[in-house]
């Protein structure tokens, strides 16, 4: 027995849960849950289908079946065999939190990926790299952006990484970096944005009064903090509480929903369309 | 175009749902939202689909394929015409919290259902009722349960009630009255079940020095708060709060949990097994 | 048997809590609550404190007596009898949640305050109005910004008005108007603050795709939704939830933050430093 | 400068805050943080006030007069210094989330004690004891009740232990343990108490159907799972989650809530009267 994720999007039709699911039938596969939306004001239809097949399933034979439906509807579509767990680099830089929470969370089989290695801007970390087993790199960015990025590159295709997680990651990365892993960079922001981009989020927060403090986790790209939202969480806070106190209680916020993108990412839950996200649970 | 439901339970097994979907496109339903859920350790699956079809639909045409489908299956289900909505009768008492909550959320369209009337064993709220138009039922208590819940059940059967809302009703009803209605009669109990069963819930927690009170809507059955849960949700509380507060507090989460069960209920997300509820959304 | 509030604030040094509460006791005052709050940032201490006094407790005495107090340490202070409930309008225009909200929960004994008059742009709530057996205005916006906010002030004088709220009033206050009632009028606005500000907060929230939507009370004040924020509260939203869907369940959000802003409110418990507020509960 | 925290308990009556903040102030005392409540069903009065003093305070001075206060009320009271830091022992099983928590936070200056030891019956965490630097101990549990405990008493001497944590420790303590560790040792129990006493609460509440699990920290006293509550959470669960993935949902609950009533109790918020606990933030 083996089981695999079908990933399909198309403009909304008639008849495409019924086309996909006995196709699915047809090659024997077993359904163990399907969740789809129609996001009506565009028009585009999303599934997502897990599904187990028996041993003697031909993986090829499948997708050649399955062109001729999604031929048919014009659909974008990806099948995931979850016997092949994504390969996940975590940046981070000198707080340990959401590093800590990742790891310890893949120790407790929560996370379908490996995480092959880590790399840091300093070298703090090392340490929990080492007692989790994972290798660690130090990069230099003295050397300038477009060196220490290049080293960064190398590294992930030494290790033939697919996701990045950025986990309290402290640089910015350039443009040319975010688009050639678009959609493949998961950044954790200190703020409930679209309040409080940029630096200092919980600094801006405790100025302006606010009552309740978040976190967002969305995908990087070259716009700093304005990618699609993948998770976002809050909590309340009192006017008793200093900037400290926030930016200690905004931690636990912080790896809660850094962790629960990465695993939505990875069980296929999120889809990206016209900029923003739709989550299917 | 109108609109149907299809709920389908059965015991798991291979494709399922490439049946139900094929037999909905085959009659020209264009599937909007589906749902579907199996419960491992009972092996038993679920489905909820909601569907359009054009004004030519015939519905006897669609019940008679389907029920090939659901024989070949062994199914159990229903097909719901969302055109025709349920009518839903009220039990109060003296507190006007729920029974406000129930009518502003229908005034705002929230609520796909009638309330052809309301009852109660007082007369307290019967200017809420005269301000929202439904006709006002007093029933007398002194003359003995099965004498007025005789009387009830006249005045359901003369509004053609198909399911009963107790709105902090403060009475028990018969174990005769709840096996009628079973699973048509839902409740809501001031206490985070299953604890603080019984009277006084709210003392129940101060006195227990609890940190976070609940509400709990129910099917009401033979069993005095052991019905099956639909809806349920907590608030934290300070131990400087009197129980006076508590019970204020409370009855926030009474008149949402109450809501989110009924509506849940009407948009037919409820499926019972095994002395528990399923909730697909 | 009365009770008084005392508000304090001044710059932070030793001995203000012995101080005050030594007067209060000489005073043969009994404190039932005392909560203090010192803003280290801007070394501003703020205190507030809930006594009880016998019969013959002189007011004019005590507040010579604090007097002298206040003097030494430079204090800013007020005086509540709990005996004199704030007059509080309610603004309002076509929508009835946060209306209701207020109206039922004051029937409930949770807000001390009186709501002597409702005023509206439009007619549609003057039959809420008249359930409630409250005097209902409805003002012409027609004559123009000037005219119609004279005729406001008016209806706030002749009903000796203290505080002013608006439920979801969807028309913008002059700077003149806000101004005259600077920290008496308390507005809902239907975002997460600052996110959001300005117009159709639901919608620009639905297509940045948050995952959170939230609403906030806030003191009105000459810059559109940028006044020192009172209360705030969020709830997770999904994905396939239609803008719409984001308008219904933001409703519960708002009806509950104006609601609490203006208990906080009354029950003193708000203080205003440096552009923000600070609750001490 | 240091600091210290004073804690009061005592029948209501006129004057007790004057007298107390009198006594502070005469002592050249600070007061940073005033916290009071009053059980007025028990007529039980409840102060701790955090002050800060001078280098040329004394100690035994400030006692000696506050003795004098402390009789002429009837207090029961305490002074901590908060320099001297509570010594506390982790006992724990196999699993790892609440270990980490408490070690992780205490790491980021968020728990105001020291971890001089971490004892098990199992040898599994030794490594994690090793990471952050604490001397473990494995106690041998096949040699009965009575014996092992008075090892676990041993090393508790040994290592000047205050207070102890029950991490997940799968074990029940005897009733003369917790009788001689009285309100020293806080237990975490994977369910909201009063509901879901005893073993396997995520399988009773799998089986109920609840929406809503949680977990309790609580003193460990004789009556298993029945000490007074410290902390609570809850979090919302779907009826598509399986026990396995209630079981990790509830170790974020149970971490959180154990590390809140840990950090609650070290910084003296918790009263304890009538079997149930107050907290005083």
């Amino acid at each position: 027995m083996s089981e695999y994720t079908l990933s399909v999007t198309c403009a909304d039709q008639k008849g495409i849960i019924a086309a996909v699911t006995h196709c699915i039938a047809s090659g024997e596969g077993n359904i163990l849950n399907l969740s789809q939306h129609t996001a009506v004001d565009v028009n585009v239809f999303m599934l997502k289908a897990d599904f187990s097949v028996a041993d003697d399933f031909v993986r090829s034979d499948f997708e050649k079946a399955f062109s001729e439906v999604a031929g048919k509807f014009k659909m974008e579509w990806k099948l995931f065999d979850k016997a092949l767990r994504p390969r996940v680099a975590i940046l981070a830089s000198k707080t340990s939190h959401c590093l800590y929470e990742l790891l310890l969370k893949h120790e407790d089989g929560e996370l379908a990926c490996e995480f092959p290695v880590i790399i840091s801007n300093h070298s703090d970390l090392a340490g929990v790299a080492t007692q989790f087993h994972v290798p660690f790199f130090q990069v230099d960015t003295g050397k300038g952006k477009v060196a220490y990025e290049a080293d960064i590159q190398t590294i992930l295709e030494d290790y033939q990484v697919d996701t990045v997680v950025m986990a309290r990651y402290m640089q910015i990365l350039s443009p040319e970096f975010t688009r050639r892993w678009a959609y493949q960079v998961i950044n954790i922001h200190h703020g409930f944005l679209p309040a409080f981009m940029g630096a200092k989020p919980y600094h801006q927060a405790w100025h302006r009064g606010v009552k309740i403090i978040g976190a967002t986790a969305h995908f990087a790209n070259e716009n700093l903090d304005q990618g699609p939202i993948i998770s976002q969480d809050t909590i309340r806070v009192s006017d008793t509480c200093s900037i400290e106190r926030f930016v200690q209680l905004g931690k636990d916020v912080e790896r809660r929903v850094l962790f629960e993108a990465l695993k939505l990412f990875l069980d296929r839950n999120v889809f990206v369309y016209g900029g923003r996200t739709f989550i299917l649970r």
